[in-house]
């Protein structure tokens, strides 16, 4: 795919919202955010950010690609830790400034760098009258210690 | 709840990651990104931000209020067409920057402002070496020209 995703600026609103223009708007630092679920479940796995570079590569691959903010740099998915991602589907939002990623979790089933299989581990619940982080009791797919260290 | 969320410098990232003080990060404009899901089937239903007025009034109410960027306001969801969310479950990620609430659709279901169910009703799909959106062909749930009109 040599292209390049189409100038917003060239569309009507409508043509956005209900076209069939794949239009994804990126922010100012060039990053759309991208939500990937499991296929299966349609559990929310994690949120990350793509940019132009990891969308097409993607798109290309039929596997995962992000941009790291931390890192500043093409972060594919699972490369360190081989929790890579299939992609079996992808969505976008009215405005196009959101993706919606179905994927299939390769490797062991993490898609949290704390070793879990969702980044959302914690629910917010309330207990005489304070508001609590509840960590999920599920068990942890791998050890991030052994998985990350140098 | 009249008490603040706490100030997240006086935290560790471990107690942000792994802890139970619930601290969300709000961005630079006070708002933090919440994503609504339906509490039955797990799929998305929209992206959207609140401040911490909007966190705060969901959880006390159990009704979802966002804050509306282009309106610059407080937004009850379902105020005008009466699709409102209300919260069954609320989840943070690893640091705490995103918001996953699990929700059930009070009135005809719809959720994005098009009158679909989610917001997420065109897959991305590659046809002859061209990218293009596909409109999924599930009925709207209302018409937005009759709801929204003033």
């Amino acid at each position: 795919m040599t292209t390049n995703f189409p100038n917003r600026k060239s569309l009507s609103p409508k043509q956005i919202e209900s076209g069939d223009v794949f239009a994804p708007k990126f922010d100012i630092a060039g990053l759309i955010m991208a939500i990937a679920s499991d296929v299966s479940s349609n559990e929310i796995l994690m949120v990350a950010y793509m940019n132009e570079e990891a969308l097409k590569l993607t798109l290309q691959s039929g596997i995962v690609h992000y941009y790291s903010r931390s890192r500043s740099a093409l972060w594919k998915k699972g490369e360190t830790s081989g929790e890579m991602q299939k992609l079996i589907e992808m969505r976008t939002d009215c405005d196009q400034d959101v993706l919606l990623l179905k994927v299939e979790q390769v490797g062991r089933g993490a898609d949290s760098h704390t070793g879990r299989k969702s980044c959302f581990y914690r629910q917010i619940t309330s207990e005489n009258g304070s508001i609590l982080l509840k960590t999920d009791k599920e068990p942890r797919v791998f050890d991030p210690g052994e998985v990350y260290k140098k």
